[in-house]
């Protein structure tokens, strides 16, 4: 962390399931795809630290060399406001909001579990996609639903992507060279999910998505807002139950069901470009729906200086940036379309002395996981 | 016509109840209340009609002095695009929408049958809730869903308060004196019930309200916008069936369910001024609301010109419209508080020469109801 160098990167794939596998790219060495049976959480965990120290694709000498670990977990419900080290108690509070994240919680926690098994003494950090978000007041976090399920149930906004949202927030403050403190940043992290945050001052005001990650932008997969009334309407004329909307609305739609061509943009463009009314209506879906949350957040705020693209979309897709930017000439942004032609890398893609600035940064989760598990640790 | 001056107003309530009642109120004659059995719509507009030609209270000498009779209808779907002179065939077409509008379809369609039994050969029209909104954009109307949904059931935004939009659009540029054509309007028509439209050269371009009225703002009793996959949770959790959930969004949600005081804002702000935390609350979030969808539009057109205040409380609300427009300084206003001071009258509510201009324009969409009658009969 002395000089914040990536020594290697993986994943392990098919936990449980047949073909399962481990991709170790350490730096400097061979990517080793290792297919082996991995039946848990604890032989995945195993099979990494073994991919780490092995005598020919290693990094490291020896599992003594690890001070700590860092865990990306989904949901910190109110409970979790920053990143936490964990303990007994702590895993105990995650275990509570399994009723509010019950798909990524649960695969978490075992992670969590299975290292503690395996480098007992070994301090673990949890870093939490909503904990940026809770910097947000109550007037944007509370639905106008009856008071008594938010104190229930804790049905509330609680926004994702917090770690990115963060990242690339506090990354543009430094490009910039002005401190966070004083800037109104409104971060869009577009992906295969996505979601925007206003940020004053360093402090989430406001995020599209909600309870659920399913709320806000249309998605690869996912609705994102629509009248709540057509869950009855369907359920009712496509004589579906609730379970079957809710997997409609998370797996069957946005991109994938706008175009019926696929939830993945680049596929999307193609056909559009390729004259499918469809596809060319759904990238003019998810471009208007950017341009009205941009808007709604610079309103929030009362102003906005900067705007930051990340993600896989955000970073790329070189003309959903053009064709939003093109409507946002009345906040002042004074777009530098030769400028927007970059992929992955940060740059400014407004002109010099516009009003609102605009970039785009490659998010770093990682990164910020690292950080903020080697400052609880010190 | 000639005038355009109104000879009465009437209101028929309880229709089939016990109770039922006529209020009849003609110009420069004395308000009457009449309790007698009305058992049916044909027999209420009997009472109506003999109340305008009565003899004592009446405003008109026979029946033969009514040319045409203009009928607010709620939902036109797709089919209908404007006001439209009523034939078996309108009357067919709109049957067939009541499956997308099963609340307010039929008892219109009764009323206008009514009306055909009663006055035989008298003209009659009709003019939709939805029409106004039928210029909008599909990449607006259409939702994240799979697009089947919109062909085999007509699933999209429609958009309500239609008649009510544009009425308060119209009248802005005819203040302002400019041609529609060259204006960016946002309309804020913000009641029991509350819509904001996008209007950019006389067309909408989006609004809140979508495939029913639930969707959107924060209002007297309905929840507005809602991470959808909250329905989901509150079946699972409260044991309720999807029409319990709907109606708990539809009934019980809004200003009642936030500040569990009313939903009325008038009695909100009473308890909000008294102390309690959830009616402030409550205040916050619709203002909140508002700007973001001020701020959505006004991105989504480019910019804004002007902005209008309509309906119950946007025309009598004073801290409402204070709050909201506290957060639209960026956009180059320059608000009047002393102006502001104003409740059901048309004033403009900035300062000589603000960038964008603030109307408060009491709605009448009787006017514009018997204006559309009137022109189609001609």
């Amino acid at each position: 962390m002395t000089d914040e160098s990536v020594l290697a990167k993986g994943l392990v794939e098919r936990i449980g399931l047949e073909g399962s596998l481990l991709t170790h790219r350490p730096e400097n060495k061979e990517k080793q795809v290792i297919y082996t049976d991995i039946p848990n959480h604890s032989v995945a965990i195993k099979l990494v630290l073994d991919a780490l120290t092995d005598a020919n694709y290693g990094v490291i000498s020896s599992m003594k060399e690890i001070d700590a670990v860092g865990h990306r977990t989904v949901h910190g419900g109110s409970t979790f406001t920053k990143s936490t080290l964990i303990n007994d108690k702590v895993i105990e509070e995650m275990e509570k909001l399994v009723a509010i994240a019950p798909l990524h919680n649960p695969p978490g926690i075992l992670g969590i579990k299975a290292c503690e098994q395996i480098m007992p003494g070994v301090p673990q950090v949890a870093v939490f996609d909503t904990a940026f978000h809770q910097t947000m007041p109550e007037a944007s976090y509370i639905y106008g639903l009856p008071y008594e399920l938010y104190e229930k149930y804790g049905i509330r906004r609680y926004g994702f992507h917090g770690t990115s949202h963060r990242y690339v927030s506090q990354r543009v403050a430094e490009i910039i060279g002005k401190p966070i403190e004083e800037l109104k940043i409104i971060t869009c992290h577009l992906g295969n999910g996505s979601s925007i945050a206003a940020i004053d001052g360093g402090k989430v005001m406001d995020t599209t998505m909600g309870f659920t990650p399913l709320e806000g932008l249309i998605m690869g997969t996912r609705s994102g807002n629509v009248d709540p009334a057509i869950i009855k309407f369907i359920m009712q004329n496509e004589h579906l139950t609730i379970d079957q909307v809710d997997e409609l609305l998370n797996k069957k739609s946005g991109f994938l069901g706008i175009s019926g061509v696929s939830s993945d943009l680049r596929n999307v463009e193609e056909a559009a470009a390729q004259g499918n009314p469809r596809a060319k209506l759904a990238i003019e879906m998810f471009n208007q729906r950017i341009v009205r949350f941009i808007g709604a957040f610079a309103a929030q705020m009362n102003g906005v200086d900067v705007i930051v693209f990340t993600a896989g979309i955000g970073e790329n897709a070189i003309e959903t940036r053009e064709a939003v930017c093109a409507k946002l000439t009345f906040l002042g942004v004074d777009f530098d379309r030769e400028a927007n032609q970059v992929r992955g890398q940060e740059r400014e893609i407004t002109k010099p002395g516009s009003k609102v600035k605009i970039f785009v940064i490659p998010t770093n989760e990682e990164l910020m996981i690292a950080r903020d598990t080697a400052q609880l640790v010190k």
